[in-house]
């Protein structure tokens, strides 16, 4: 059993987190931090979850002995907590967008001075489906982007041949995060559909680094609680095998589903599975792919407990079926 | 044409009033104030409204010749202003509980110290149905609240008669205001059914004064925006007609819909109707009432508008149909 | 006054026109007409439309004198009734696809052989902020279908400089139709994002006679009862003023709303507005329009409303606003 | 590992079992029949649950050798099919309501002539809060229905000092099954309560036999997919620790949990708890108490899983937690 931290649990993703690994057949969760309920139960503040523990203020020299550490902070404060750990040999998985670009310039034109740069250079960018043996290496993954998820593993057989990218993205509002606004109220979002982050959402720089190409993309709020869907609008730069590009990519692949009709996004809801439709469109020449993750799992944290399995040398699909 | 202004156009209830003014045809919005979002206009806060005001800052003195007003502030925070519009000649609607309840000591004991309790005595209860004559007459009401609207008019044909009453009602999350809170949250509220308040509701000693007899209520929050159920068991002193005399209780009402089967929330949605289904139960010997109503329409702001016919001498059901 | 038959009230659209003409202040609804549930009352049906009137079968010599008919048949099914209605000199709306499509063999490999395709010819495209002048003039009216109401709205103004057009869609489950089926069980849609009709919807030709351009269409179904949005993509030909150009084809438009921010479907719920946001790319080149449209209303029959009112010489917004 | 079959797994009820039967650690999914669906594979009708296997006919002698059976059939219809498993040996869980009701007379007077009376005695009804030792010791176990779940879980403490109970339901949607309905379209439940079953509800006379004594018992339908709660308002015989009793009842229940709040649906949605909150009201002596379970689990499926593991004398969490 190895023993693990969750950093950071009283949002969504943490929160989710913490009970994967309460309930992992080879973890053991043996602590969990909260800067803002600190004292409070995991359980009381998540009923659903049913995690036994007391949230703890965060504290580096009281954490007790971890091997790994899931962190589930916001950008910028995500970072000194990552390299505190990392300088004590703790495995860690990092939820935030912290050391998800490799171009230090490019993170701080969408988000803020970068407190830890020099660490981006030992970070693996967490989708196993492309990086799976750098993640078994790894000491400090980043875990991707929920939209980046989705988004690249619809898109990655087609990598090298992409030209134009539309990306049309619709979300549940956990996605927006457990903080009270004016979008997440319920009047807000129920019964409508709403454009959001038009021309400048900060998963896009995560997607093209990925990708290699330039991509417009556009995710909408949908009024469901959890699930994403990508719908992907491509012209290819040359005439390819399509579908036989998708099979080769994902056989043998434990979370990715091709399907040959539409996904929904329930298909995969609470699962830590992709499901994939690529349609080639005779009539257009275009390519279309439909891409749904639940974007509290895959898109994040049963994403992060995919990736602490790889790193610790577990069955990668142990804690996630 | 009466000119007429809203106090407090920022929260659910006052943008609606406001939007039901502004297309009446016979009132003139001539004003909209706001303390939270004064400088903004309405229908940039409220595109759906379509009212092409500014919200100013209230202040009685540049609120320029008004013959009338409704008043959305929360309660304790609607007296003074209310006062003073009163003292003014200028007719008022107020959407708070402050002129609610005629016992002062009982206000309080819910409430907070009554700002104003020499008023509560010119103040008419704001039900049409029950207090129609009153309220033609009168200069200043006090709006119902939203579940006491609908438990009033599903028991008031039955009142000298109760004897145990349980009002279990349901209500959508435009109950809870415009406040992003954890409740309002559109993940804490889908997917979801919450009583609150349990034992402890303050609409609880606005229905008991309305209807004579001590009532069992507890409202439940349900995912959806508008509308509200009240599913109420009673027990009747005596054997009497239930169904006669639900049928001379509101014979030409022209707001009161009595149905031979149950009703939904959505047939009055966005509407000023109670529909209202009665059910004497032979085997138990209970009579079971149900009754529904818009809680922003019905529950608040188009029973303000209601009201302020019947005070300005217009047709009751002008600018409701 | 003038005398209106809604023929096919039963169905979502259908019943709605019935209200609508019900309600207006220079039409009287004389006749409601159903296949499936002639005999029952229109507002047991729909309470919520407060219709009293009971729905007959449909038979040409028993409609009495009208002057005009909303028709809300299926497609196949409408055009002979438009075409009895027609000769008898009744003004006719045809809510169905069955003379949209001027080109009769498009029309027949997206749907059914034509049962009337000498009629063609005499019917106008009903939308209104194209072809007003001819809808003035016309005695049959080809009301557009929901996704193309918003789509060409959304582009109309770019029309002449069109290039590449990707349009993905989501619509309400309302736009599926009354009919009970898998697709539309709440437990299907509910929490759930779909894509259907990949690559062949039939409101494809429709969208690219008006526009002239090839364009990829994809609706979705999305978790709510009534909106409807259409994202659009589109690269132009040529450097033109777009802003300008939307401003230019929409002043003075009395349902068309152009917002510096993007729209959601709440904006619009319950009228016949469509509500349009344009957001040139800098980065990419590319234009992006967003238009939320009610598909009953402006995607149907508040539309089917306002052809009527050209046609018939009233107010273009009476019974609307 | 024990060899299970579902008898009719393409209902909601059904697919469930056999997605947590094919996930139990020590059972093995070995057949699954369907009459409209045969030949369909499981994972095609409901992608979520992910178990790939083809529906069958059902055929006894084509069944092969299992050790028992989860039955979902329609009352009437489960019977028959119960009895020939039961006479081969074969241990039966049955989801339906055939062996429920230990009076044949009360049970035809609420359903159908009884196609299998004499089974009746042999029936055990599968509450293990209630009946664990029959349970483990029974070859048939009648799976209670949802309803009735939630509503003895709540009042079961209670039993004996029960006076007098009111019992307001509120469900989701996939309470009314697959079939699509009116009722079940989206558009006619989504922001939408609706009672139903007024007076004359089929679970009422399965609660009385537990209880001993008269309930009025009324669901609503509201707008979430899974998910119930039971709001219960009792009088009480005599003056007892009411608390008290509910903590001795369900000390070591692994699936019951007593909470010092009002519950949530969501609380307990996907899961086999039942989670309660207990509210004696000093004023007015009544007894509050509000049970949420997931209809489609502790309501149904996963509740026969529990079952089975009591009849297998496996541990009674076995594939639950």
């Amino acid at each position: 059993m190895a023993d693990v931290a969750v950093i950071g649990a009283s949002g969504y993703t943490g929160a989710l987190a913490a009970r994967l690994v309460h309930r992992h057949p080879e973890l053991e969760l043996v602590a969990v931090t909260s800067r803002s309920d600190a004292g409070r139960r995991l359980d009381d503040l998540y009923p659903q979850h049913r995690v036994p523990l007391v949230l703890d203020a965060y504290e580096i020299d009281e954490l007790g002995p971890v091997d790994a550490a899931i962190v589930a902070y916001p950008h910028g404060a995500s970072a000194p907590v990552v390299a505190e750990l990392h300088e004590r040999g703790i495995k860690v998985v990092d939820l935030s967008a912290d050391f998800r670009l490799r171009d230090v310039p490019t993170y701080e034109e969408w988000y803020v001075p970068h407190p830890e740069p020099e660490l981006i250079a030992d970070a693996v960018y967490g989708l196993p489906e492309r990086y799976r043996d750098e993640i078994r290496g790894a000491s400090l993954v980043a875990n991707p982007g929920c939209y980046p998820t989705a988004a690249i593993l619809a898109l990655h057989p087609l990598a090298p041949h992409l030209n134009d990218v539309i990306i049309d993205a619709k979300s549940g509002v956990s996605g927006a995060g457990r903080a009270p606004t004016e979008t997440t109220h319920f009047v807000s979002a129920d019964e409508n559909v709403t454009p959001y982050g038009v021309g400048r959402h900060r998963h896009m720089p995560e997607i093209e680094q990925e990708l290699g190409v330039q991509v417009t993309f556009t995710p909408h709020l949908v009024p469901l609680d959890q699930g994403e869907m990508v719908s992907c609008y491509v012209h290819l730069r040359a005439d390819v095998d399509v579908l036989g590009l998708y099979e080769e990519a994902y056989a043998g692949e434990p979370f990715v589903e091709l399907s040959n009709r539409p996904p929904g996004v329930r298909d995969v809801r609470e699962t830590n599975f992709c499901r994939i439709h690529v349609h080639p469109d005779e009539r257009t020449g275009k390519v279309l792919v439909f891409a749904v993750i639940d974007n509290l799992w895959k898109g994040a944290s049963s994403q992060a407990v995919q990736n602490l399995n790889l790193m610790l040398g577990l069955d990668e699909t142990a804690g996630l079926l």
